[in-house]
């Protein structure tokens, strides 16, 4: 696989944000030619600091993914498009329903256009997300689950995953689409809950705060970052993912209370509480969710590496170091 | 249910169009105050034409739904919202995918937001279609079908109707989603095969040209345009609708070659030719469709009154009387 990426030429949207950057760098020990575009809008994910140590050897483009001007020039001679930006949080979707919509939706059919018309050979790997399940009526959820978004977010990003397999179906523009669960690590957006709830858990606790657990019965799986980046490059590199969608997961599944628990564990201090849902969320909320992740893991012998542990004490030494730059 | 509408005030978009001006000439007669709003867009299903013996009757907006300032004029005050405004060709949508989005995705959320702020009691019944199933996994198709649209105008329906149920779920907007299969009847749009193939049909016929039929094998069901007024009438009368997808149907399950032959049968002349799907077709179709509208028979009590033969009748003789209004 890793010969697939050297002296590739790669577009990485969203790639100055959380799973994006960790992306990048990958890629760059691969030998690859890596452009990051990225919008920089305070709310989302994107920070420079993210490519800090590999800025002199990719090429940032800060441009926003409705701009389909600056996306023609950007997407030419690529051999690779990692589609990644996005917006992530539910409740901002419910308070802005139409810039989620442009974003998600809109920039998302922008960007397949753009392909079609200008490098109809690249091939895509889109960020998708668990969030279009909407409330499971089954355990794990597997990709055959239906489709019931509970929020605009939900409703647009299955819009945006679906624009990519009608393409690859209809245009053969070569596509696949990941869906993704919490995905946690270094460089996540964690001055607030807007990218993952853990972020803000994070900063709560290196802050010397209580962790706030809203419920804290409902059970989830979480992905490494250096796991969901292994994904990426897996679908990227084999045409069999072509227009099929995977769903990403965890190594372990449990409930939100026990990660609060083990966080304060590896950090040696700190506290958390349990709160009722403010009634915004709880009119969002998924319930329990945990992904079958069992097509990828047959198809493309994926699974999840690293334990939740594991990820924890690697992101809580790297926010440790550069708590600065993430607030 | 007729005393709902008798001096209700009423709103219909795309009320120009075929079963949005069939709807309000309804109204009219129950007494409602009815104000249609249409862009007039010449590929789309409006003409005065369609309202030319209610016009004093009702208020005429020429406005586009994309339009979110006079929207919001537009619907404070009134009580029910039918909103039928929509591009409907399936062709179109791949060729020009971002106007689609726009009317169909982005419109509908706007729509949304608008009534949120400005009209909140409002009770909104949308036009969705059976688009949205893509092709069947099992026939007839009930409402819990997947949902696997095979076009870009399949994807922002179900976006478009998503946003209504998510609205009314989360917000309180009463709000109704009809999934309509072919409606056939009186000032449908048969300039061309954009609204309905039948529509095509109708014009070749009287034209004295051959009906092109592509395929020929594939099943279908159609709707009387009566039939889906009643329903449209019925959904939005009725508050247990409310959050709720009904499919409507028809009262034959009829192969594409008979429906032509019946055209030409009760027309007294004319022919039909079979021919191949061109491949840009082809990519999109959907092959058999019919629906399962149990739920709203046994929920509302609504069923097709009308046979195919009593449609095809009345349908050939309006616009036998009125061609030339349609070309």
């Amino acid at each position: 696989m890793n010969n697939s990426f050297a002296n590739a030429r790669v577009l990485i949207t969203g790639g100055l944000g959380f799973i994006g950057s960790n992306l990048a760098r990958r890629l760059v020990e691969l030998g690859s030619e890596v452009t990051v575009v990225d919008s920089l809008i305070p709310d989302y994910g994107g920070n420079l600091y993210n490519v800090e140590d590999i800025r002199d050897r990719i090429q940032i483009n800060v441009s926003d993914v409705r701009d389909s001007h600056s996306l023609r020039h950007l997407v030419q001679g690529k051999d690779y498009l990692f589609n990644l930006a996005g917006q992530t949080s539910h409740l901002d979707s419910m308070l802005n329903p139409m810039a989620d919509l442009e974003i998600n939706c809109q920039a998302q059919l922008s960007i397949l256009e753009t392909c079609r018309a200008g490098n109809p050979k690249i091939k895509i790997v889109f960020a998708s997300t668990r969030q279009i399940y909407g409330r499971p009526g089954q355990l794990p959820v597997p990709e055959t689950h239906p489709l019931n978004p509970v929020d605009v977010n939900g409703i647009n990003k299955m819009a945006g995953e679906q624009y990519h397999l009608l393409y690859n179906k209809v245009h053969g523009i070569a596509a696949t689409a990941l869906r993704l669960t919490n995905t946690i690590g270094p460089r996540m957006r964690i001055k607030d809950a807007r990218q993952t709830f853990l972020g803000l858990w994070v900063r709560q606790l290196l802050e010397g705060k209580p962790i706030s657990v809203w419920g804290g019965k409902q059970l989830r799986d979480f992905t490494d970052v250096e796991d969901a980046v292994d994904a990426f490059l897996m679908a990227a590199a084999n045409p069999l993912t072509n227009g099929q969608v995977y769903n990403l997961g965890g190594s372990e599944v449990i409930d939100l209370a026990a990660v609060a628990k083990l966080m304060v564990e590896v950090n040696g201090s700190g506290s958390y509480e349990l709160r009722e849902f403010p009634a915004d969320r709880r009119a969002i909320d998924i319930g329990d969710y945990y992904a079958d992740f069992s097509k990828i893991r047959s198809e493309l012998n994926w699974e999840p590496k690293r334990t939740i542990r594991q990820t924890i004490e690697k992101t809580l030494s790297y926010f440790r170091r550069s708590l600065s730059h993430y607030l």
